[in-house]
């Protein structure tokens, strides 16, 4: 049987994750892959963690030129997260002829094209599925599974912490901030959660997954982001009276020619869609094709087993096929230059504005969005006899830059007392 | 650029959607797969049909040796269906070195075996993405998604027509022969429905999918089966009351040893369980994995386009995979002797029964059900001041033989009329 050595790169919680799934199903992996994968080296500056989880004093090193330099190691997984060392780390083992599978989305959205430029020149494999919706195999299922299809969009819940709170502020009618600290408590998020509340996060592997779904080179400057901090649980709460669940999406769609829309923010769902109850932590992705038509893959999108998951997954796959497949666009530092990003995308829209309760103002109101040729779908008025009223509305689909102007123009309405929330509505 | 022939065999509605999605996406396969496909044969009696979908005359035949001897026909789909011819002629491609694709879940599930083996001889691939829920990928999400991980049990509703059906009598209230009528005329169902509607379909399905989760020969005389030819619209309702959706669901377990259990029959779910929202002829697998915990696929389990967007992705694996992989495990006629199938299997149970409304009777009842160990979580008596009354029940999880003599035992009670309905409750 063929042994396949495999180096671990920082003992982190995914690392150590994907130290125990190797340890526990080494068998399993003999018998079911016909491979032998023996963890032959860590990387990690804390020896005593490593050691705690069993491995020889031997393998542990904390100096990388070691690591891959050694000839028992045939893959290295990089799971340390961030661009600096974890570049330096990646390069140094692809120049050294090994494969690599990494989970960092940050390093591999921004620099894909330059790891994969060092793969190409000693033929050595990257693989990449723990960089994005942890478990779900949905990199394996874009390369291998449904790659007969134009994609035609993609729309994911891909991001566990925010999906994680806005979940909560939908059941509990809690605020934000009070979500926030808790999920802190939890785990559920970071002590600065500025990368997931922001939607860095999302944006990172919406790059890295619609630069695969379009086969075009999609860079995470060219994905709009939005994030979850200024949504209020009143929005969230109109929006169920309404119909609609909110969830922080990422959404990539592909003309089929040359242009792409990609972009992370809050927005509204029908409740009867499947994204809408994917809850808590859990993720999603919401694909359709033109032949295949709609299809979601659900998991969850982070964890030390579920990433370890897909990390060992891609490490089987890379102990056993021996032919190296790299993205299938031309995978350079700038994107295509016939790529066209759409920024003047389209959708409906929910709004909720604040109006003194007076004759005329829904008029008002009205009369702007005529005249940016914005039509209306439902328009709520809430309260009666106060001074200052909620007024929600939905807009039928139309341009982001025309609903944008609309917007500015009925803040400066008389009446119009503030103008709250804008929040997309799609699906 | 390498060309790579493909033969089509029959030209049905999936061989059909299968030509088109070649015909219509070669430009797109050289560039984004760097294949050029090109359909050099088919093999189809009504001649017309072929030359309707615009095939040149001299690709069209009516012999499977002119076919499997084309040299340059590389890879060959099989769309037939059913055991015979097409198995001949998928083996006849075999003998002749040629990668085969399939879409034929009963010859796939019946005679695996038989097909690897003689792929085996010849080193040619043998790819059947296409033979379970349509254009979801969970086939190659098995082999080259999740294999790190022991999968622990799958849950699927893998067949669209059942699905189809018990969705509209649970919108509409409608009763089973009534939708089942309709879903002719729509094509949701074929003439003779026995194949879906008695659950042979996905017993088929089950088979297969098992098999690959499992590591294990499971042949389809193992898995337990039954349709859904008796469920009432009456117990779709009275779930409903209690929070819960009926489906078909196929269910594996797998106890990571040598126990197997495989059954296929009608099932209540929580309404809020992921798969609860699978409606009409969507499809969609739940598994349990053992690192990477809940994963679901979701999307159309049937039809010309999806089924040939699993086959066509076949077909690029194929063209563009030197290597040929096997099935994980010891793929003979008889499961390894090891392989312990379950048949007294742990659930929970609806129950339904018509009683006289007398005193005692409900002792009666749950004293039978004390006999045997079984707990009832939930009784709902309905009705007041008729003669007869329904009596509904839930119980905890038992065994299905302790809850068979259960309710043989409770049949014989003077003041029970019948029972009407026993229903599995999942998840």
């Amino acid at each position: 049987m063929k042994t396949v050595g495999v180096a671990i790169l920082g003992l982190g919680v995914v690392g150590s994750g994907t130290y125990k799934i190797l340890r526990d199903h080494r068998e399993f992996y003999r018998k079911t892959q016909g491979v032998d994968l023996s963890v032959e080296s860590v990387l990690e500056i804390n020896k005593q963690r490593a050691l705690d989880l069993g491995i020889e004093e031997s393998k542990i090193s904390d100096n990388i030129a070691e690591v891959v330099s050694n000839p028992n190691v045939d893959i290295v997984v990089e799971v340390i997260g961030g661009v600096e060392p974890a570049k330096s780390f990646v390069l140094a083992a692809l120049h050294s002829g090994k494969s690599v599978v990494t989970s960092n989305k940050e390093l591999f959205c921004k620099y894909w094209y330059e790891l994969e430029a060092a793969a190409r020149r000693t033929n050595a494999g990257l693989y990449y599925e723990a960089s994005c919706v942890g478990g779900v195999p949905i990199i394996r299922t874009l390369i291998d599974g449904l790659q007969a299809n134009v994609v035609q969009s993609l729309t994911g819940i891909i991001n566990g912490t925010t999906n994680y709170i806005l979940t909560r502020m939908s059941r509990e009618g809690s605020d934000y901030k009070e979500v926030l600290k808790d999920a802190q408590k939890l785990g559920y998020a970071e002590k600065d959660p500025t990368a997931d509340v922001e939607g860095y996060d999302a944006a990172y592997k919406l790059s890295i997954l619609s630069s695969l779904a379009f086969h075009k080179r999609v860079p995470l400057e060219n994905v709009y982001r939005e994030g979850i901090t200024n949504i209020s649980v009143k929005d969230i709460e109109y929006g169920k009276e309404l119909g609609y669940v909110l969830k922080l999406l990422a959404i990539g769609k592909n003309d089929g020619k040359n242009s792409i829309e990609v972009r992370v923010h809050p927005a509204f769902i029908r409740k009867d869609h499947p994204l809408a109850s994917v809850n808590d932590s859990f993720n999603a992705v919401y694909l359709v094709g033109d032949s295949v038509g709609d299809v979601m893959l659900y998991g969850r999108g982070a964890g030390d087993f579920p990433t370890g998951s897909a990390i060992v997954s891609d490490v089987i796959y890379a102990a056993t096929h021996s032919e190296v497949k790299y993205a299938t666009f031309k995978n350079t530092e700038e994107p295509d230059k016939n790529t066209k990003f759409v920024t003047d995308f389209r959708s409906r829209y929910f709004i909720r504005f604040t109006a003194k309760d007076k004759a005329g103002v829904l008029a008002k109101v009205a009369g702007v969005f005529a005249k940016y040729n914005i039509s209306i779908i439902d328009l709520i008025q809430k309260g009666e006899g106060i001074d200052e009223i909620p007024i929600i509305l939905i807009t039928h689909e139309t341009n982001e830059f025309s609903l944008r102007r609309a917007i500015e123009k009925i803040a400066e309405i008389d009446d119009v007392v503030s103008v709250d929330s804008t929040i997309r509505v799609e699906g």
